[in-house]
């Protein structure tokens, strides 16, 4: 599977759509919100241009991309109007990989430039430009000192391929029917795992450090663990689950268990160690900030929990669990999914875990 | 009618698609790419920029734009090579109105990329950076001073409302059911078309204006017209069949004909005084060059002919018809419309008239 073809958030508005069910990210988005403003302030009085130029890397296509850009306009708008500076115009770049719905962010972007003029308080000149920019953030995106802040929710967990060390000489799967680092898979599976993450993490840096302006910020939230060990119940749990469910399907005869062999996920939660070392080894960058948040999911009705977060989870995998069962499979095993992940919520509290840095480009 | 929000070229790669269709356009663009290209090196050479920025606005979804973008490219490594400099990084901007089909080009970036880097004849660091910008160009679109070279290839003829002083005071068009300037239409239909061109334009070169860099450039294709008269044959034949097509669907039952007198095309073609009138007005721009171009349409073959410029219009002029007549009725309109083509291509050749115009920048 070619992972930059092929994963993108569900597109359009539908019941099934990321835009419909990006809350959970929304809520952790929220709760760090303040970390990423501050990292935006700090990057524009670093240099005080007169146009501030961000990006949001992995935008996605719901709303949370544009709230949280609307939030960091009207900080460094507030932090001028206070020290009585001129407000800068702002330079808006969106990323993601040519198959998200661009289309439909486009489309939202005059209510949002309507929204956003009517909470200023002056009439000085001041605009926000926006542009949609596709292609995988492991490679080049911007010109060289291009940018002053840069930012990245809930993507940068995706690799960019599924580790190649995962599979044997004749390409058979050597993690026994697990889709991600499990109990039971062998070591040499965290390992290729954290290999790939290792190549993908500095490639990422390394492109970032050319496009930053020296002194420029980077805020970056993704999933993370809070252990030493690669397999950690609380990042892999979803994964297990969705193992589990498609072995039941296999079970049943409702899908073959040949394809499946050759589906992992392209997915893996660092460790704040993991993190640091990579952002030393790349060289381009201070760490300013550097945390795991935890935050449960769910209400508390295991039910509905267990359901919306199926949903959920099903908005992010589709296009790929597509490419290996099938369309007409993907309602079904989202069913088992849901059922599976409401009895583990009626026993215990799922918890969602985050890790989020700030980097500082080295002059 | 909200032009707006309305007005798209036809998605997607589809038989009836603007991809599809727009061969007419690309072989004008074609014809007079060689102008364009000087400008763009003429941009370039003015400042030698490291990173070339340039848009091309009202880029639509087909395959025209990233064409004449690859050959501006090559054109100044060229350049650079012959010089021994170094040759810099591009950053293009591809601009459209937001209901365009992103995504669709979007997806084709990637097959670009590599099909410019085939022809590149050496290894030295240079890349091409790309990003899409929703919106209308009669607004700003871009930072202040942060383009080296603007294009824009058949849409500037696309007005940015219906002239509002086609109306009367109920309302209702005084154009005697016709859509564009015609023979038959009062005289005040045509200084409509003119006060609102005027509007436009200025709105436009004001927005550009303030865009572009001292020095830079702006290469502009639109249809036009070679006479002072603003009814000439050439540039509103076109309207003129569609206008008599809708009439017999009217008189057939086919259509109401009360929503049709709502309708007028938002397009004015205009005269190459007429544009140097706007460009002196506007005062920030000196003309380099100014032209009518005119080539003939079609291949000879009165019925193939007929039905592939039927097809083109309709790629056009899809979204806003339907927005009036209804989705269904369109088959059956551009079925008339294809018969009625054929029957005057048989007669006499049709031309297709297109102005040039290059500006510079003032200091």
């Amino acid at each position: 599977m070619d992972v930059e073809t092929v994963l993108h958030m569900k597109g359009g508005l539908g019941e099934t759509s990321y835009a419909q069910n990006s809350s959970i990210q929304k809520k952790f988005t929220d709760g760090m919100k303040h970390v990423v403003i501050d990292a935006a302030i700090d990057a524009y009085l670093s240099e005080t241009p007169r146009c501030f130029k961000m990006a949001d890397l992995g935008c996605s296509s719901g709303t949370n991309a544009l709230s949280l850009i609307g939030d960091i306009v009207n900080a460094i708008d507030e932090r001028c109007h206070e020290k009585t500076r001129q407000v800068p115009q702002f330079m808006v770049f969106l990323n993601d990989l040519p198959g998200n719905d661009f289309n439909s962010i486009f489309i939202s972007f005059s209510d949002f430039g309507s929204r956003l003029k009517n909470v200023r308080r002056r009439d000085e000149f001041h605009s926000v430009f926006m542009a949609g920019v596709p292609g995988s953030f492991y490679g080049r995106l911007f010109p060289s000192n291009s940018l002053h802040f840069i930012h990245s929710s809930h993507s940068l967990h995706w690799l960019s391929q599924v580790p190649p060390g995962i599979f044997n000489e004749e390409g058979k799967s050597m993690n026994s029917r697990k889709i991600y680092i499990s109990k039971t898979s062998p070591p040499s599976i965290a390992k290729a795992y954290h290999q790939q993450f290792q190549k993908d993490f500095g490639s990422f840096l390394k492109s970032r450090s050319e496009e930053l302006v020296s002194e420029g910020r980077m805020a970056l939230i993704m999933s993370g663990r809070d252990t030493k060990e690669p397999c950690n119940k609380m990042t892999t749990l979803l994964w297990e689950l969705l193992a589990r469910s498609l072995s039941i399907m296999v079970a049943q005869g409702e899908i073959g268990g040949e394809d499946l062999e050759l589906y992992n996920a392209p997915f893996y939660g660092p460790s704040l160690r993991e993190i640091e070392y990579e952002v030393l080894r790349e060289g381009s960058f201070t760490v300013e900030y550097l945390k795991i948040f935890k935050d449960k999911v769910g209400s508390g009705d295991a039910k509905k929990d267990g359901a919306a977060l199926a949903t959920a989870i099903r908005a992010i995998q589709e296009s790929m669990l597509c490419h290996y069962i099938g369309r007409e499979a993907i309602d079904r095993l989202f069913h088992i999914y849901s059922e599976l992940l409401s009895e583990v919520m009626q026993k215990e509290e799922i918890m969602a875990v985050y890790a989020i840095v700030v980097l500082r480009r080295s002059p």
